[in-house]
């Protein structure tokens, strides 16, 4: 196969290497490049200092096919990338006058008369480059023709960037969507070793593994296998890591289990003490649970475990609130109070304080109800309050999906 | 003021390049960089190459006096960031025989045999270099001299480095820590204009703004004005935001909630509707809320709000789920459930759906219970589905802390 064109991104902004503000745009056009064809090679952002632009821009435009320069665009003082980019391709910059025109509506809205000349830069368009025009913002796009290929100037606002990368590489799109398979209650290192025995025999295939608290993704990308390779490496990875994978869509766990409770028509409930109302979080954070999710109660205290759940107060005495005992009487409480078919309940220390020899930090019981009866089940998991508490959360979602009937 | 160190962040990992991970470690490090007195002149991102990363390690060392490396560290085929730094610096890694032996308990947890050599292989060290040891993950991180400075790999889970990165600022640190100011119920424009204004007669003094869903952070940076000046002029500016401000250590506004809730010895509870249970988990992410919170319910049907709230079948009938008659019987319903003296309640559309002309998309009623009787306010939110809902919770996290009285 021939190989991939490759591709640059920078951003440019004094807010983003002062820590000031998350670069989204890297990411996201990132796997818009990807996902075109393109090997993106590297990722940079420089704060508003033209010597610098210039230096690496110059760089990259020697390195690879393609360089996005995202930020710097604008009207102000700071928006130093038209000239960096004239510095790096020793080329000019020349007023675009019909764009000029367009931005005297801009200028008759402000009062200063010196935010006129700054207005105006934005009209200063590379020698022999091609406009992009902004059809949400001011600053309009470049496109520059380079010894190696081309540098794309695009402005910074997202909903600016947007529309004009669309543009751009509607017109060079070039590949395959990767396969993305979500797992959870396994390991990074089991996940990697059994989607590398499942492609033995798959050429063309590129695997990454990426881990979480409770969660392993694996993606595949094309790398010569093409689109039907692809789908037939991801159909014997998915089936190597069996029921562990939850999702070969991009699906959350939490869209799964409520993918499947919609499917099989019953309705879902939580009793939640540690996870302190992630559960239920999770699930009301997938658009139209309502249909499926009843609620849940957040017992914190052993008052309300009892006023409720109706767990026994007996119970929670002999017991104590972290056990197998009570997370089982939670679930049926909850089960009870809301009508459902499935509940779920998590009882447990996350820390940092609560902890003793025979119940350390980490330890979490769940109940469960099905139409099969009520079970109960015990993890110890390491990491932080946040660790456990969303180990907890994963684990909890997991154990209704597996009791759920699979969706078709 | 002399010039300050310069430093460069280099996040490695296939999943950043290739768009699949949205990338946080680096505008964490640079901010935490930026207020320990470092100027960051560039952060990169590479996959996982290690000629390339070595390639680039070799430039950034030469450049900068600090390099931090986040990512490539664990256990996988993938992880190369060792490899590359002891290319780059042209310097050995040996195995360090005791972090071996920690991960022998490691190894014992995997039936595979073949996956030790990997796991192993986080116990390489760079020769000479600090190991960073691990406290909350497996792979240690590690410090090495380089001729203009110090080369730091960190591993690229955000809570194993975390803690690392602190422990080495803690070291190093050159700068005067900046002020944050966080603040809700206020607009970015506002708090920009408030803040300016308030330094005026203060010098020296970097401001900046940053705005997230109902939330605006001030951060306040020392440019010459010193630890005295810029405390001075964190006064003035808090003085000048009002109770709009909610905390000037870091607190989140559910620290400063349970806080507040505690030095008062009163007990909190909530009921949600439309926030599904991001309230109660965000008290109950605060370690030690089980001291104050008892509890909440998430009451997400009908037949819930009504079964475990108490609220009045015929209220729901005449006024709608989405009302402030519903907002004020859920608010006492848990109140009376729990017996807190503070409770709040929410009901309301988060969307994308069940939005009418009359109750549309991002309509959010709230009730609370105060011991002076109960209240109802009415909340109108942009934004998608995730947004309406954050949104939403910090705004009731809001009336609570308005409501408690203030923490001596």
């Amino acid at each position: 196969m021939p190989s991939k064109p490759t591709a640059a991104i920078l951003t440019i902004g004094t807010e983003l290497v002062t820590g000031q503000r998350l670069d989204t745009n890297s990411t996201e056009i990132a796997l818009a490049l990807h996902a075109a064809g393109f090997t993106v090679t590297e990722m940079l952002s420089l704060g508003d200092d033209v010597a610098a632009c210039a230096r690496q821009l110059e760089r990259l435009c020697a390195a690879c096919e393609l360089v996005i320069v995202t930020g710097g665009l604008g009207p102000t003082h700071d928006d130093i990338t038209r000239e960096a980019a004239s510095h790096a391709l020793k080329r000019p910059l020349l007023r675009d006058q019909s764009i000029a025109e367009g931005l005297l509506t801009v200028i008759a809205r402000h009062r200063d008369p010196k935010a006129a000349e700054h207005i105006l830069l934005q009209a200063d368009i590379l020698e022999d480059a091609t406009v992009i025009p902004a059809t949400t913002g001011t600053a309009p796009g470049q496109a520059a023709a380079t010894p190696r290929g081309t540098l794309l100037l695009l402005p910074g606002p997202p909903h600016e960037m947007r529309p004009m990368l669309a543009a751009f590489l509607g017109e060079h799109h070039t590949g395959v969507p990767p396969v993305r398979l979500r797992c959870t209650g396994t390991t990074e290192s089991d996940v990697q070793l059994a989607a590398q025995r499942a492609l033995a025999g798959h050429r063309g295939v590129e695997l990454t593994v990426l881990a979480a608290p409770a969660e392993v993704e694996v993606v595949l990308f094309d790398e010569g296998a093409g689109e039907e390779g692809l789908l037939a490496a991801g159909l014997a990875v998915e089936a190597a890591l069996g029921d562990v994978c939850y999702s070969n869509d991009g699906a959350s766990l939490a869209e799964v289990v409520v993918r499947r409770a919609c499917a099989a028509g019953v309705r879902l409930a939580c009793a939640e003490s540690c996870t302190g109302g992630l559960i239920a979080s999770a699930l009301t954070d997938v658009a139209g649970a309502s249909d499926v999710f009843t609620g849940g109660v957040v017992a914190y205290s052993n008052d309300l475990k009892i006023a409720a759940l109706d767990v026994p107060p007996g119970l929670l005495a002999q017991f104590g609130a972290v056990s197998g005992e009570t997370a089982a009487a939670m679930a049926e409480g909850i089960a009870a109070l809301t009508g459902a078919t499935y509940a779920v309940a998590t009882t447990g220390i996350a820390g940092p304080g609560g902890g003793s020899y025979e119940k350390p930090v980490g330890l979490v019981w769940f109940g469960l109800v099905t139409p099969k009866g009520t079970s109960t089940s015990c993890r110890s998991f390491p990491g932080d309050r946040a660790g456990v508490r969303i180990r907890a959360t994963r684990t909890a979602l997991d154990l209704v999906r597996r009791a759920l009937p699979e969706a078709q």
